[in-house]
């Protein structure tokens, strides 16, 4: 049995689970080592007290599976069947009955679970978000490590964007230089669809590349990151193009101290919305309060946003080994915006920043 | 009101659902015309009969859904807010409380389904899901040019991965030169990770790409998509580098006219389940029935994967205006594998291919 699979069942034991049905993609990794896209299929594990662990996969995936370290008992199904009755069958077979059941419940569908619910009729039902969010939420130095190389990528990133800037190139070849960069240097895939926006567009704080040119007293904001091995970065750097009027370098500024504030409230034990506060009452502070309209961060590791959401009223403490984002923003609609984002991982001496790209405005020429 | 929210409208008059909560990105997207990865945070369509549509989405969000075109009302949230909490507000103060809601049952997760039942606590649930895939699965004359625009695409990218292969390159370096390629003629992302699989590796169906390098012999498998104003492409293409055995040249043809039977089983009325025995019956007679591990294909559009899932058993009946893959597969543990996808529509005359990239074997020198 692998250590984070005994550690489950330790965790269900002390509460009082007798069984769990694993069914996210990225928890089904951080048990099995198998990573996998399922699509609209079902892929799960399959827990309980006593009995060998199993999982649910599609037949075509069930090499891999073994290949990347599953060794125990499988339910290999076709497209054409249904893998709920293959499951019922399995836990038919098996003599003794489960009477409690965890499930994901921010994660399996209402369907999946009606499914569940037929086939473990006697047993109640268990949420089980926060215990597996709790396994992964502290990160070993194995997993340290990989976060450190995935940061790395991403500053590499931002650096590939920040010296493709020209006049007349398009947000769109931005990230295609970016990308070609990371990729020939071995990345898995990007953590998420890589930003490059520029202008007024950077107004909006989920704003999307596309066709517009880079012009001279343009901001360009690059959000990015990379799957590395399995774990993921995140970073967000803003520039500016040839020239910055005032107002451009007053909203810089204000989010850089209002980042830095947020980054000297990450004390152990620090609950994570007293984060959020440090950089938001220095936002507000500077008359942007309006202007900043998320929250600071968010936890990653396996999936770029995982457990915790860092928002004001979050009353989690921060413990070694948690490892999240920092990431304050401000956004003037119709001139445009700033963030800037740095990773963070929380040791026992303190918070460290694993992303390392200068933060000092650039001016680009 | 747009014509996508009137044909909704219509349709759930005709199933008696006075209400409905559209929870799944892409179906938000082809009512709304707001394309957006929401993560863990809540997005969502309200439409209840005789009232005006309601957007639920970040607040950062609200001016690009605008941007959009969504011109109905909002609930914009932040992030230390609780959608379900100001939804179950506007809910209650509307005077006319709907008697039954329709929901996406395969996506709303269990944990969302509570806060609906807490919020439409008299309401009849119904399963909206065929009703939303019903409207999405027929697409019209724009849709089909968005369609085979990206098929275009999805031939550029296969044909510059074929171009980049050379003794040595790795499987990761031809994923880089395609993607490249693609991002700088404008398309928007991938619509999935691109595979650039060879060798051995070409054995699982799922393979992805790694530092391998290609060498003399090795089968390269290409599966990759590109998404072009909303609308996704997925194309396999399997060549040879250098030199094929007879066993290759025999397992690609096998998969040629497997493919071929396929389409000519492509006609309207047809059900889909006929569609995949079509290609599986010759598969199985040329005796590799067993290394044919998934079904021939599935319905794309704003998804990558989407109604209908062609498999043996589905009874679906083809009508002009659906857009599917075709794609069969052999795959020999240990030797290797070859795919040949291409994406069908069916029109009033039949069976178009939208992808063109050629399907003899190609042996790359």
């Amino acid at each position: 049995m692998t250590e984070r699979l005994n550690n489950l069942y330790e965790q269900m034991k002390s509460n009082d689970m007798d069984s769990i049905l694993v069914t996210s993609p990225a928890n089904v990794y951080y048990l099995s080592n198998y990573n996998s896209d399922p699509h609209e299929r079902v892929l799960a594990i399959y827990l309980c007290q006593n009995e060998e662990p199993v999982l649910i996969l599609p037949a075509m995936e069930e090499e891999d599976a073994k290949n990347a370290g599953w060794e125990f008992s499988t339910i290999a199904y076709y497209d054409h069947e249904d893998p709920w009755k293959l499951f019922g069958d399995l836990v038919q077979k098996r003599n003794k009955k489960p009477q409690s059941i965890g499930l994901e419940t921010n994660q399996i569908t209402l369907e999946r679970y009606n499914k569940v619910k037929q086939i473990f009729t006697q047993a109640e039902i268990i949420n089980a978000e926060e215990l597996l969010a709790s396994l992964r939420v502290i990160k070993n130095k194995k997993e340290y490590t990989l976060l450190k190389q995935a940061a790395a990528l991403a500053d590499l990133g931002v650096e590939t964007g920040v010296k493709a800037i020209r006049e007349g190139i398009t947000e769109y070849e931005l990230v295609a230089e970016i990308e070609y960069k990371l990729k020939k240097e071995g990345v898995q895939g990007m953590s998420f669809a890589t930003t490059a926006i520029s202008g007024a567009k950077t107004a909006s704080p989920h704003g999307t590349p596309g066709n517009k040119k880079i012009e001279k007293g343009d901001m360009v904001l690059f959000d990015l990151g990379v799957i590395y091995e399995g774990y993921c970065s995140d970073i967000t750097r803003t520039v500016a193009f040839k020239s910055v009027t005032d107002e451009q370098q007053k909203i810089y500024d204000t989010v850089k101290v209002a980042q830095q504030k947020a980054i000297d409230a990450s004390q152990l034990g620090t609950a994570t919305g007293e984060i959020d506060k440090a950089a938001r009452r220095y936002i507000e502070q500077a008359g942007y309060g309006e202007y900043f309209k998320h929250r600071i961060g968010h936890g990653l590791g396996i999936e770029t946003h995982e457990y915790p959401s860092m928002h004001e009223n979050n009353k989690l403490e921060l413990k070694a080994g948690m490892c999240y984002t920092i990431e304050p923003g401000i956004y003037v609609p119709g001139q445009g915006g700033v963030r800037i984002e740095d990773m963070i991982f929380m040791t026992e001496k303190g918070a460290e920043i694993l992303t390392e790209s200068p933060k000092e405005l650039r001016i680009i020429d």
